[in-house]
Protein backbone atom coordinates (compact mmCIF):
# COMPACT_ATOMS: atom_id res chain seq x y z
CA UNK A 1 0.00 0.00 0.00
CA UNK A 2 0.81 3.63 -0.43
CA UNK A 3 2.77 5.37 2.77
CA UNK A 4 1.95 9.30 3.27
CA UNK A 5 4.22 11.04 5.21
CA UNK A 6 2.47 13.89 7.10
CA UNK A 7 2.49 16.07 10.38
CA UNK A 8 -0.97 16.12 11.92
CA UNK A 9 -1.11 20.35 11.69
CA UNK A 10 0.83 20.83 8.68
CA UNK A 11 -1.22 22.24 6.05
CA UNK A 12 0.49 20.85 3.13
CA UNK A 13 0.15 17.39 4.59
CA UNK A 14 -3.51 18.27 5.45
CA UNK A 15 -3.88 19.18 1.47
CA UNK A 16 -2.53 15.15 0.85
CA UNK A 17 -4.62 13.88 3.11
CA UNK A 18 -8.01 15.05 1.82
CA UNK A 19 -7.54 14.82 -1.54
CA UNK A 20 -6.59 11.05 -1.48
CA UNK A 21 -9.71 10.40 0.81
CA UNK A 22 -11.62 12.33 -2.30
CA UNK A 23 -10.17 10.30 -4.62
CA UNK A 24 -11.17 7.33 -2.34
CA UNK A 25 -7.27 6.31 -2.75
CA UNK A 26 -5.92 4.54 0.58
CA UNK A 27 -2.52 5.65 2.03
CA UNK A 28 -0.88 4.34 5.35
CA UNK A 29 -0.36 7.43 7.16
CA UNK A 30 3.29 7.87 9.06
CA UNK A 31 3.48 10.93 11.16
CA UNK A 32 6.63 12.67 10.63
CA UNK A 33 8.57 14.94 12.77
CA UNK A 34 10.55 17.16 10.30
CA UNK A 35 12.06 19.35 12.90
CA UNK A 36 14.11 15.84 14.05
CA UNK A 37 15.46 16.10 10.45
CA UNK A 38 15.44 12.39 9.98
CA UNK A 39 17.86 11.45 7.86
CA UNK A 40 15.73 8.54 5.74
CA UNK A 41 12.77 11.12 5.33
CA UNK A 42 15.38 13.30 3.99
CA UNK A 43 16.71 10.96 0.88
CA UNK A 44 12.92 11.28 0.20
CA UNK A 45 12.29 14.75 0.30
CA UNK A 46 15.97 16.89 0.54
CA UNK A 47 13.71 19.98 1.47
CA UNK A 48 12.28 18.03 4.78
CA UNK A 49 9.06 19.22 4.27
CA UNK A 50 5.59 17.13 4.48
CA UNK A 51 4.24 15.26 2.64
CA UNK A 52 5.50 12.83 0.50
CA UNK A 53 3.56 10.24 -1.16
CA UNK A 54 5.94 6.81 -1.26
CA UNK A 55 4.11 4.84 -3.50
CA UNK A 56 4.44 0.69 -4.22
CA UNK A 57 7.08 -1.09 -4.95
CA UNK A 58 7.19 -1.52 -8.60
CA UNK A 59 6.75 2.54 -9.89
CA UNK A 60 9.61 3.88 -11.88
CA UNK A 61 9.47 6.84 -9.58
CA UNK A 62 9.10 5.83 -5.67
CA UNK A 63 7.60 8.87 -4.41
CA UNK A 64 5.49 12.13 -5.24
CA UNK A 65 6.92 15.30 -2.94
CA UNK A 66 5.13 18.05 -2.17
CA UNK A 67 0.92 19.32 -2.11
CA UNK A 68 1.02 21.44 -5.34
CA UNK A 69 2.92 17.92 -7.16
CA UNK A 70 0.50 15.66 -5.57
CA UNK A 71 -2.84 16.90 -5.87
CA UNK A 72 -1.55 17.51 -9.76
CA UNK A 73 -0.83 13.43 -9.33
CA UNK A 74 -3.81 12.62 -8.33
CA UNK A 75 -5.61 14.23 -10.66
CA UNK A 76 -3.87 12.96 -13.43
CA UNK A 77 -4.13 9.26 -12.23
CA UNK A 78 -7.41 8.98 -10.97
CA UNK A 79 -9.64 11.91 -12.88
CA UNK A 80 -12.91 11.23 -10.97
CA UNK A 81 -13.89 12.96 -8.52
CA UNK A 82 -12.81 15.97 -10.49
CA UNK A 83 -10.07 18.75 -9.03
CA UNK A 84 -9.96 21.04 -11.50
CA UNK A 85 -12.37 22.55 -13.79
CA UNK A 86 -12.40 21.85 -17.53
CA UNK A 87 -11.49 25.17 -19.32
CA UNK A 88 -7.48 25.93 -19.16
CA UNK A 89 -8.17 29.61 -18.07
CA UNK A 90 -10.49 28.36 -15.37
CA UNK A 91 -8.32 25.38 -14.04
CA UNK A 92 -5.49 28.74 -14.26
CA UNK A 93 -7.91 30.31 -11.47
CA UNK A 94 -7.83 27.04 -9.51
CA UNK A 95 -4.43 27.09 -9.59
CA UNK A 96 -4.03 30.69 -8.56
CA UNK A 97 -5.58 30.05 -5.60
CA UNK A 98 -4.11 26.83 -4.44
CA UNK A 99 -0.82 29.22 -4.99
CA UNK A 100 -2.01 31.89 -3.12
CA UNK A 101 -2.87 29.99 0.10
CA UNK A 102 0.52 27.97 0.04
CA UNK A 103 2.67 31.20 -0.77
CA UNK A 104 0.53 34.36 0.46
CA UNK A 105 -1.77 32.75 3.19
CA UNK A 106 1.29 30.12 4.55
CA UNK A 107 3.67 33.77 4.77
CA UNK A 108 1.33 36.04 5.91
CA UNK A 109 -1.04 33.60 8.19
CA UNK A 110 0.92 30.32 9.17
CA UNK A 111 4.33 31.76 9.73
CA UNK A 112 2.91 34.04 12.55
CA UNK A 113 -0.11 32.16 14.12
CA UNK A 114 0.81 28.67 13.32
CA UNK A 115 4.36 29.09 14.19
CA UNK A 116 4.46 31.33 17.30
CA UNK A 117 1.43 28.95 18.86
CA UNK A 118 2.47 25.76 17.62
CA UNK A 119 5.52 25.51 16.25
CA UNK A 120 7.79 27.21 18.99
CA UNK A 121 5.85 24.75 21.86
CA UNK A 122 6.94 21.34 19.49
CA UNK A 123 10.36 22.64 19.06
CA UNK A 124 11.32 24.25 22.36
CA UNK A 125 11.23 27.66 20.62
CA UNK A 126 10.21 29.30 23.52
CA UNK A 127 7.43 31.60 23.87
CA UNK A 128 5.01 33.18 21.61
CA UNK A 129 5.74 36.70 20.83
CA UNK A 130 2.12 38.34 21.57
CA UNK A 131 3.24 41.25 18.76
CA UNK A 132 3.51 38.34 15.89
CA UNK A 133 0.49 37.12 16.81
CA UNK A 134 -1.34 40.12 16.84
CA UNK A 135 0.15 40.89 13.08
CA UNK A 136 -0.73 36.93 12.05
CA UNK A 137 -4.24 37.93 13.19
CA UNK A 138 -4.31 41.03 11.02
CA UNK A 139 -3.40 39.65 7.94
CA UNK A 140 -6.21 36.28 9.06
CA UNK A 141 -8.43 38.51 8.90
CA UNK A 142 -7.95 40.31 5.73
CA UNK A 143 -7.21 37.26 4.13
CA UNK A 144 -10.62 35.76 5.27
CA UNK A 145 -12.55 38.51 4.22
CA UNK A 146 -10.93 37.40 0.64
CA UNK A 147 -11.88 34.11 0.73
CA UNK A 148 -15.52 35.24 2.02
CA UNK A 149 -15.61 37.21 -0.59
CA UNK A 150 -14.36 34.43 -3.32
CA UNK A 151 -16.80 32.07 -1.70
CA UNK A 152 -19.84 34.58 -2.28
CA UNK A 153 -19.86 34.99 -5.91
CA UNK A 154 -19.01 31.69 -7.14
CA UNK A 155 -20.23 28.99 -4.83
CA UNK A 156 -16.32 27.44 -4.20
CA UNK A 157 -13.28 29.24 -4.28
CA UNK A 158 -12.72 29.11 -8.08
CA UNK A 159 -15.86 28.60 -9.68
CA UNK A 160 -19.13 26.61 -9.24
CA UNK A 161 -17.23 22.94 -8.76
CA UNK A 162 -15.17 22.00 -5.83
CA UNK A 163 -11.30 22.28 -6.77
CA UNK A 164 -7.71 22.19 -5.65
CA UNK A 165 -8.52 26.16 -4.35
CA UNK A 166 -10.74 24.40 -2.24
CA UNK A 167 -8.77 21.79 -0.93
CA UNK A 168 -6.15 23.82 0.02
CA UNK A 169 -7.87 26.67 1.49
CA UNK A 170 -9.98 24.25 3.81
CA UNK A 171 -6.31 22.35 4.69
CA UNK A 172 -4.79 25.88 5.27
CA UNK A 173 -8.01 27.06 7.31
CA UNK A 174 -8.51 24.13 9.45
CA UNK A 175 -5.07 24.33 11.34
CA UNK A 176 -5.43 27.87 12.31
CA UNK A 177 -9.51 26.76 12.97
CA UNK A 178 -7.91 23.87 15.29
CA UNK A 179 -6.43 26.90 17.76
CA UNK A 180 -9.34 28.31 17.05
CA UNK A 181 -8.37 31.60 15.38
CA UNK A 182 -10.98 32.54 12.44
CA UNK A 183 -13.76 34.88 13.87
CA UNK A 184 -16.23 32.65 11.32
CA UNK A 185 -19.35 35.24 12.60
CA UNK A 186 -17.07 38.48 10.86
CA UNK A 187 -17.20 35.99 7.32
CA UNK A 188 -20.51 34.25 6.59
CA UNK A 189 -19.97 33.33 3.15
CA UNK A 190 -16.60 31.92 3.91
CA UNK A 191 -18.38 30.18 7.43
CA UNK A 192 -20.54 28.34 4.77
CA UNK A 193 -17.84 27.18 2.65
CA UNK A 194 -15.85 26.12 5.30
CA UNK A 195 -18.83 23.95 6.73
CA UNK A 196 -19.13 22.66 3.53
CA UNK A 197 -16.26 21.17 3.10
CA UNK A 198 -15.63 20.35 6.71
CA UNK A 199 -18.90 18.18 6.42
CA UNK A 200 -17.31 15.97 3.91
CA UNK A 201 -16.32 12.52 4.53
CA UNK A 202 -12.84 13.06 3.30
CA UNK A 203 -12.33 15.77 6.32
CA UNK A 204 -13.54 13.54 9.56
CA UNK A 205 -10.09 12.17 9.99
CA UNK A 206 -8.35 15.88 10.25
CA UNK A 207 -11.38 16.87 12.80
CA UNK A 208 -10.30 13.91 14.90
CA UNK A 209 -6.87 15.05 15.05
CA UNK A 210 -5.41 16.08 18.48
CA UNK A 211 -2.60 17.65 19.30
CA UNK A 212 -0.49 16.26 22.50
CA UNK A 213 -0.21 19.98 24.68
CA UNK A 214 -2.43 21.66 22.84
CA UNK A 215 -6.40 20.99 22.53
CA UNK A 216 -8.19 21.81 19.61
CA UNK A 217 -10.76 24.91 19.64
CA UNK A 218 -14.13 23.71 21.17
CA UNK A 219 -15.77 23.99 17.58
CA UNK A 220 -13.02 22.79 16.05
CA UNK A 221 -14.77 18.86 15.38
CA UNK A 222 -18.20 20.11 14.92
CA UNK A 223 -19.55 20.18 11.34
CA UNK A 224 -22.36 22.67 12.42
CA UNK A 225 -20.13 25.28 13.50
CA UNK B 1 -2.59 40.71 -28.41
CA UNK B 2 -1.80 39.25 -24.79
CA UNK B 3 -0.34 41.31 -22.46
CA UNK B 4 2.17 40.35 -19.62
CA UNK B 5 2.84 42.39 -16.77
CA UNK B 6 5.94 41.63 -15.43
CA UNK B 7 8.98 43.13 -13.34
CA UNK B 8 12.84 42.80 -15.09
CA UNK B 9 14.10 41.08 -12.38
CA UNK B 10 11.41 39.44 -10.93
CA UNK B 11 11.90 35.31 -10.34
CA UNK B 12 8.43 34.36 -11.11
CA UNK B 13 7.88 37.27 -13.98
CA UNK B 14 11.12 35.72 -15.98
CA UNK B 15 9.44 32.45 -15.80
CA UNK B 16 6.52 33.69 -17.64
CA UNK B 17 8.94 35.09 -19.81
CA UNK B 18 11.41 32.22 -20.86
CA UNK B 19 7.77 29.85 -21.17
CA UNK B 20 6.13 32.35 -23.57
CA UNK B 21 9.47 32.21 -25.79
CA UNK B 22 9.50 28.43 -25.37
CA UNK B 23 5.98 28.11 -26.46
CA UNK B 24 6.61 30.66 -29.47
CA UNK B 25 3.82 32.86 -27.86
CA UNK B 26 3.49 36.54 -28.07
CA UNK B 27 3.19 39.44 -25.59
CA UNK B 28 3.05 42.40 -24.95
CA UNK B 29 5.30 43.52 -22.20
CA UNK B 30 4.21 45.78 -19.46
CA UNK B 31 6.49 46.69 -16.54
CA UNK B 32 4.96 46.83 -12.90
CA UNK B 33 5.88 48.35 -10.23
CA UNK B 34 4.15 46.32 -7.51
CA UNK B 35 6.05 48.28 -4.89
CA UNK B 36 3.51 51.52 -6.42
CA UNK B 37 0.29 49.08 -5.49
CA UNK B 38 -1.25 50.22 -8.66
CA UNK B 39 -5.55 49.81 -8.19
CA UNK B 40 -6.09 48.60 -11.70
CA UNK B 41 -3.35 46.37 -11.04
CA UNK B 42 -4.22 45.12 -7.65
CA UNK B 43 -7.53 44.50 -9.70
CA UNK B 44 -5.86 42.06 -11.96
CA UNK B 45 -4.34 40.46 -8.71
CA UNK B 46 -4.91 41.30 -5.14
CA UNK B 47 -2.00 39.81 -4.43
CA UNK B 48 -0.30 42.37 -5.88
CA UNK B 49 2.43 40.31 -7.29
CA UNK B 50 3.75 39.99 -10.87
CA UNK B 51 3.33 37.96 -13.70
CA UNK B 52 -0.41 38.15 -14.97
CA UNK B 53 -0.82 37.47 -18.51
CA UNK B 54 -4.14 39.04 -19.48
CA UNK B 55 -5.69 37.57 -22.51
CA UNK B 56 -7.21 38.89 -25.80
CA UNK B 57 -10.42 40.28 -25.45
CA UNK B 58 -13.49 37.60 -25.67
CA UNK B 59 -11.92 35.02 -23.29
CA UNK B 60 -14.36 33.95 -20.43
CA UNK B 61 -11.54 34.52 -18.32
CA UNK B 62 -9.15 37.62 -19.03
CA UNK B 63 -6.08 37.05 -16.86
CA UNK B 64 -4.07 34.08 -16.09
CA UNK B 65 -1.96 34.73 -12.49
CA UNK B 66 1.35 33.68 -10.87
CA UNK B 67 3.94 31.67 -12.97
CA UNK B 68 2.87 28.21 -11.16
CA UNK B 69 -0.22 28.70 -13.41
CA UNK B 70 0.93 30.44 -16.08
CA UNK B 71 3.42 27.55 -17.17
CA UNK B 72 0.90 25.25 -17.19
CA UNK B 73 -1.58 27.38 -18.76
CA UNK B 74 0.58 27.62 -21.50
CA UNK B 75 1.40 23.21 -21.27
CA UNK B 76 -2.07 23.35 -21.64
CA UNK B 77 -3.42 25.37 -24.48
CA UNK B 78 0.31 24.55 -26.44
CA UNK B 79 1.76 21.58 -25.81
CA UNK B 80 4.77 21.63 -28.09
CA UNK B 81 7.07 21.66 -26.95
CA UNK B 82 6.15 19.93 -23.92
CA UNK B 83 7.00 21.43 -20.74
CA UNK B 84 6.41 18.37 -18.26
CA UNK B 85 7.54 14.96 -18.93
CA UNK B 86 4.93 11.88 -20.30
CA UNK B 87 4.26 9.60 -16.79
CA UNK B 88 2.57 11.09 -14.11
CA UNK B 89 5.21 10.28 -11.18
CA UNK B 90 7.53 12.30 -13.69
CA UNK B 91 5.46 14.88 -13.99
CA UNK B 92 5.52 15.17 -10.22
CA UNK B 93 9.13 15.48 -10.25
CA UNK B 94 9.36 18.42 -11.97
CA UNK B 95 6.21 20.51 -10.19
CA UNK B 96 8.42 19.41 -6.87
CA UNK B 97 11.46 21.24 -8.19
CA UNK B 98 9.47 24.18 -9.68
CA UNK B 99 7.92 24.48 -6.03
CA UNK B 100 10.83 23.99 -4.65
CA UNK B 101 12.35 26.98 -6.13
CA UNK B 102 9.78 28.98 -5.89
CA UNK B 103 9.33 28.64 -2.08
CA UNK B 104 12.69 26.73 -0.59
CA UNK B 105 15.15 29.24 -2.93
CA UNK B 106 13.26 31.86 -3.05
CA UNK B 107 12.59 31.94 0.96
CA UNK B 108 16.15 30.86 1.65
CA UNK B 109 18.04 32.70 -1.11
CA UNK B 110 16.22 35.52 -2.72
CA UNK B 111 14.50 36.75 0.28
CA UNK B 112 18.18 37.74 1.82
CA UNK B 113 20.09 38.53 -1.68
CA UNK B 114 17.62 40.05 -4.26
CA UNK B 115 15.98 41.41 -1.30
CA UNK B 116 18.85 43.19 0.52
CA UNK B 117 20.45 44.37 -2.84
CA UNK B 118 17.71 44.63 -4.94
CA UNK B 119 14.51 45.65 -3.29
CA UNK B 120 15.64 47.77 -0.58
CA UNK B 121 17.28 50.54 -3.14
CA UNK B 122 14.72 50.11 -5.02
CA UNK B 123 11.85 50.97 -2.26
CA UNK B 124 14.28 53.05 -0.43
CA UNK B 125 14.72 50.61 2.40
CA UNK B 126 17.88 51.25 3.66
CA UNK B 127 21.34 50.16 3.14
CA UNK B 128 21.79 46.07 2.67
CA UNK B 129 22.28 44.37 6.05
CA UNK B 130 25.83 42.73 5.09
CA UNK B 131 24.52 39.35 7.97
CA UNK B 132 21.38 38.74 5.87
CA UNK B 133 23.47 39.01 2.72
CA UNK B 134 26.12 36.60 4.30
CA UNK B 135 23.37 34.30 5.38
CA UNK B 136 22.02 34.33 2.10
CA UNK B 137 25.01 33.13 0.49
CA UNK B 138 25.17 30.47 2.39
CA UNK B 139 21.69 29.22 1.22
CA UNK B 140 22.79 30.01 -2.10
CA UNK B 141 25.76 27.90 -2.05
CA UNK B 142 23.96 24.78 0.01
CA UNK B 143 21.05 25.35 -3.24
CA UNK B 144 23.04 25.25 -5.80
CA UNK B 145 25.45 22.23 -5.19
CA UNK B 146 21.62 20.48 -4.55
CA UNK B 147 21.14 21.73 -8.38
CA UNK B 148 24.29 20.83 -9.52
CA UNK B 149 23.86 17.47 -7.97
CA UNK B 150 20.71 16.96 -10.00
CA UNK B 151 22.01 17.96 -13.10
CA UNK B 152 24.92 16.35 -13.22
CA UNK B 153 22.49 12.65 -12.57
CA UNK B 154 19.96 14.03 -15.08
CA UNK B 155 21.37 16.42 -17.53
CA UNK B 156 18.20 18.37 -17.23
CA UNK B 157 17.00 19.32 -13.49
CA UNK B 158 13.60 16.84 -13.47
CA UNK B 159 14.59 14.44 -15.92
CA UNK B 160 16.44 13.89 -19.50
CA UNK B 161 14.36 16.55 -21.03
CA UNK B 162 13.70 20.56 -20.53
CA UNK B 163 10.56 21.12 -18.28
CA UNK B 164 9.18 23.47 -16.10
CA UNK B 165 11.78 22.80 -13.20
CA UNK B 166 14.43 24.26 -15.51
CA UNK B 167 12.61 27.37 -16.52
CA UNK B 168 11.84 28.31 -12.90
CA UNK B 169 15.35 27.09 -11.77
CA UNK B 170 17.03 29.18 -14.70
CA UNK B 171 14.39 31.86 -14.35
CA UNK B 172 15.58 32.57 -10.49
CA UNK B 173 19.02 31.77 -10.56
CA UNK B 174 19.31 34.11 -13.35
CA UNK B 175 18.15 37.26 -11.02
CA UNK B 176 21.10 35.99 -8.75
CA UNK B 177 23.35 35.60 -11.79
CA UNK B 178 22.61 39.56 -12.72
CA UNK B 179 24.11 40.03 -9.20
CA UNK B 180 27.17 38.10 -9.79
CA UNK B 181 26.29 35.95 -6.83
CA UNK B 182 26.21 32.66 -7.83
CA UNK B 183 29.65 30.94 -7.63
CA UNK B 184 29.46 28.59 -10.74
CA UNK B 185 33.11 27.57 -10.70
CA UNK B 186 32.78 26.02 -7.68
CA UNK B 187 29.47 23.75 -9.34
CA UNK B 188 30.18 22.48 -13.17
CA UNK B 189 27.22 20.43 -13.75
CA UNK B 190 25.27 23.60 -12.88
CA UNK B 191 27.28 25.57 -15.00
CA UNK B 192 27.03 23.47 -17.72
CA UNK B 193 23.20 23.01 -17.45
CA UNK B 194 23.12 26.95 -16.87
CA UNK B 195 24.44 27.36 -19.60
CA UNK B 196 22.70 25.25 -21.94
CA UNK B 197 19.21 27.34 -20.81
CA UNK B 198 21.53 30.91 -20.95
CA UNK B 199 22.08 30.34 -24.95
CA UNK B 200 18.17 29.67 -25.88
CA UNK B 201 16.63 32.26 -27.85
CA UNK B 202 13.81 32.32 -25.37
CA UNK B 203 16.38 33.43 -22.68
CA UNK B 204 17.94 36.38 -24.78
CA UNK B 205 15.48 39.48 -24.08
CA UNK B 206 16.73 38.22 -19.89
CA UNK B 207 19.90 39.06 -21.04
CA UNK B 208 19.38 42.12 -22.01
CA UNK B 209 17.83 43.67 -19.24
CA UNK B 210 19.45 45.89 -16.98
CA UNK B 211 18.46 47.87 -14.07
CA UNK B 212 18.75 51.25 -13.43
CA UNK B 213 21.38 52.15 -10.95
CA UNK B 214 22.32 48.66 -11.05
CA UNK B 215 24.25 47.10 -13.73
CA UNK B 216 24.68 43.18 -14.85
CA UNK B 217 27.55 41.16 -13.18
CA UNK B 218 30.29 40.98 -15.75
CA UNK B 219 29.41 37.83 -17.08
CA UNK B 220 25.54 38.09 -16.92
CA UNK B 221 25.03 38.36 -20.54
CA UNK B 222 27.83 36.20 -21.83
CA UNK B 223 26.14 32.96 -22.81
CA UNK B 224 29.88 31.26 -22.63
CA UNK B 225 30.30 31.82 -19.06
Amino acid sequence: MRTLYHWRLDPFSRQARVALAEKGMRARLVEEHVWDGRQDFLSLNPAGATPVLVLEPGQRRTSIVGARALLEYLEEIQPDPPFLPRGAPERAEARRMADWFDRKFDAEVNAYLLFEKVEKKITGGGPPDPAAIREGRVHLKRHLAYVSQLAEGRGWLAGDKMSIADIAGAAHLSCLDYLGEPDWDEVPPAREWYQKIKARPSFDSLLQDVLPGIAPARAYADVEI
